[in-house]
């Protein structure tokens, strides 16, 4: 790999990174939908899909859904050719369902699996089993560190009553986290996937402020696809389009985000989305929209980057980032209160099975110890019963063991939460100062300077 | 927090660095063995790390095993006025046990959950309830971004027959990978923890050869404490010393590693341990020694840092690492195969179970339909052996998703460990002919060069 030698090497890297012309990458993001037997038409989306990543010869295809490792086996042989680096994301029961394609080599590959992920026992909703997680890969294009991430967000099953919501901005919390801690040597950033959030949800403009991601879809310079950029409409017929109709025929929940960095300017050229059936078919690719990006990166020094883009150095961003910090940490409040409670429910379920297995055991040795008594109920009953009160005791201290775990990791979130306010109010403090001072160096250096140094 | 503010200025943060003088850091961690109404003298123990701490005056204070939320809370009490920052990272059902204690502003934190860690039916040896990660925080030591790091890897209960080995494997794999990709930005990285493996343990080569961590123990000028740096002695009165005669009356498994960067030189100025019992008293802090390391940060631009110390600056280092990964990589087959056969076993009796349960059904269904005929068998043992059936499959319909989760899992780590083989080879072919053309420009740079050129 003789790009990634290069790049490594710091004489070279500059080198690379000074003389090169401008670099276009065209990135492809779906969810695919795969569930083997469950989904309609699998098998054939799935061939479909890898036609269509073939015909438009992309850089990166990123795919979530893809529950079955043998769909991704098939479109990994059938992609071979024009995209020969891919990785699979594993995790969980039956996922994490995401995948990426490149046409560029991919050098490492990490998983972030999300602390929380809806209820086991929510089996008919399935999230749980797919152990959602951000997947992270790292290309290097002509010299540039490209840290490109792929994730799916828990669903949405009800907009109005939305159980999952503690949860999905939990996951919002860690997928913004692990963005900003892990992408700290990138030159260009790339986030495609499923977030399960409109725009202008509370886990969007959390992750969209905290990292300084930019939405390809409000940067693109030309825009062609669905209205709004719906990525999940009521014309699909894989889609319950009941729910959208409030939301006027779709909602936009697939995303391609970016920023570049101090070194490199990143810019959405265009960002189109697929429109309903594939031509000649009557069904669609898959129960959402696909989504392509096509992005243009110049070297330079002073880009939308990272050190620019990142709310440390837009104070005027910070009162917004703890307004919206502020309010997430009340959803993970609202959702903390809500397990403690279901814990304390197990707790009190699995006690009065215990009593009543306790109270059974007694009734049945009394006639042990008065050995001329009768029991005194039927036997299968009495069995019956008592594997009734097993059963309870052991599905309630399952349940106590898994709340236990869930309030862990919402306690974690808001002192991690906590802990990011009381850093940014110190900043909002700090940036008068620091913006003062700034300025008045500034003054002193320009040309008004003599006049402020003559008038002293 | 006025020091975070200059830092984050680009200008500011330069004049910090090239105009300070050397910083000292003091660095303590220890294994508390807090677990309450187990772990003997568990809260007179804890009363004395916090005069311990108190009267030490250190900089950083990394705790593992405070299960208790409340003994932490106790020690933030104590330790207010001295460590006026803290942070209690939570996970799994009562983890993670990790502390921090910082003089310093703590301005994030992150916690990384290991995705295998131990079962949950191990209940006596009780790590996988302990939901066992890494914590990362963020401070800012006048100017310098220090990441620090604080874990507790799963315990080795039997080192010839160790069944959590891949386990362990894997949490070292994920610390490594989470060390190197979120301190990318760090100027000093400081990692402390019962790492439960020996310095030569494959877990530890695969660390300390990945990341560029140094150990404090190698390192230091001045070394004081325990025979060989050990943490876990024979003479301990809370261990169970037959376990370690084979190792010399003791095994060093609590380290501090850290690494500078190209713009810090960090270096170990002194290392000590604990020696058993705490003065004046019949028992010992912890049934581990804690360590305390002073290191040395000296600001400059040719530091044993990050860049310098990452293997893919040490190309001499690259075929040890490819052997450790590819050793690492079989530890990880060999659990997988193992794991893959325990979802067999559990599948297997899961089936036999359902067909029993089937059976019996079919059982009782005879007299419903034949009305004259009788039960063929008692019905108490009928209700039993249904109430058996019924919990066998159920507790195999567990183990069986827990089995496929930790499969899932290990074959993600070894599909992460196969990419990081192929780019450490390419890196390896790469790496003559980079090296050449560096030798070339540097000769030609050089006085030889002249004596080259007349050569010529």
């Amino acid at each position: 790999m003789q790009i990634l030698a290069r790049s490594d090497h710091p004489i070279r890297r500059r080198i690379a990174m000074t003389t090169s012309a401008p670099i276009r990458l065209r990135v492809f993001s779906l969810n695919c939908w795969g569930i083997r037997y469950l989904s309609k038409n699998c098998r054939e989306r799935f061939v479909l899909i890898g036609d269509l990543l073939t015909q438009e010869q992309l850089d990166l295809a990123l795919l979530q859904e893809v529950w079955c490792e043998k769909d991704f086996l098939f479109l990994k042989k059938k992609l071979g050719s024009v995209y020969p680096f891919s990785h699979y994301f594993k995790s969980g029961f039956i996922g994490s369902g995401l995948a990426v394609f490149s046409r560029h080599r991919i050098h490492d590959a990490f998983l972030y699996r999300y602390s929380l992920n809806g209820y086991p026992y929510m089996a008919q909703h399935g999230d749980w089993f797919g152990g959602k997680a951000v997947g992270k890969v790292l290309l290097n294009i002509s010299g540039l560190n490209v840290h490109v991430f792929v994730t799916h967000l828990h669903a949405e099953y009800c907009r109005e009553k939305d159980s999952y919501l503690p949860h999905r901005v939990v996951q919002a919390w860690e997928l913004h986290q692990f963005i900003r801690h892990t992408s700290a040597g990138a030159d260009v950033v790339i986030l495609g996937g499923d977030l399960n959030m409109h725009p202008d949800d509370l886990g969007t403009r959390l992750l969209r402020n905290y990292t300084g991601l930019l939405d390809s879809f409000s940067e693109a310079a030309n825009f062609e696809g669905c209205e709004e950029g719906f990525t999940h409409i009521s014309e699909n017929p894989f889609t319950h389009s009941d729910g959208l109709v409030p939301f006027g025929g779709g909602v936009r929940i697939d995303y391609i985000l970016f920023k570049g960095s101090g070194e490199v300017d990143v810019s959405c050229e265009s960002l189109c989305t697929t429109k309903g059936p594939v031509p000649g078919l009557p069904f669609p690719y898959s129960d959402h929209e696909a989504l392509t990006a096509e992005f243009l990166f110049t070297p330079t020094k002073k880009g939308n980057g990272c050190k620019e883009r990142e709310f440390g150095c837009i104070p005027d961003k910070l009162p917004e980032l703890v307004n919206t910090v502020n309010e997430a940490r009340t959803e993970v409040k609202v959702g903390l209160h809500c397990s403690e409670r279901m814990r304390h429910t197990a707790a009190r379920t699995g006690i009065m099975g215990l009593v009543l297995l306790v109270l059974e055991l007694a009734i049945a040795a009394v006639p042990l110890f008065a050995l001329g008594a009768e029991q005194p109920f039927p036997k299968a009953s009495f069995y019956l019963l008592g594997a009734l009160c097993f059963a309870v005791l052991l599905s309630t201290l399952m349940l106590y063991i898994f709340y236990s775990m869930e309030v862990k990791a919402l306690q974690g979130t808001e002192d991690q939460m906590r802990l990011a306010l009381s850093s940014l109010q110190e900043r909002i403090k700090e940036y008068p100062k620091a913006l003062s001072s700034d300025h008045l160096r500034n003054s002193l250096d320009s040309k008004d300077s003599v006049h402020l140094k003559q008038e002293s």
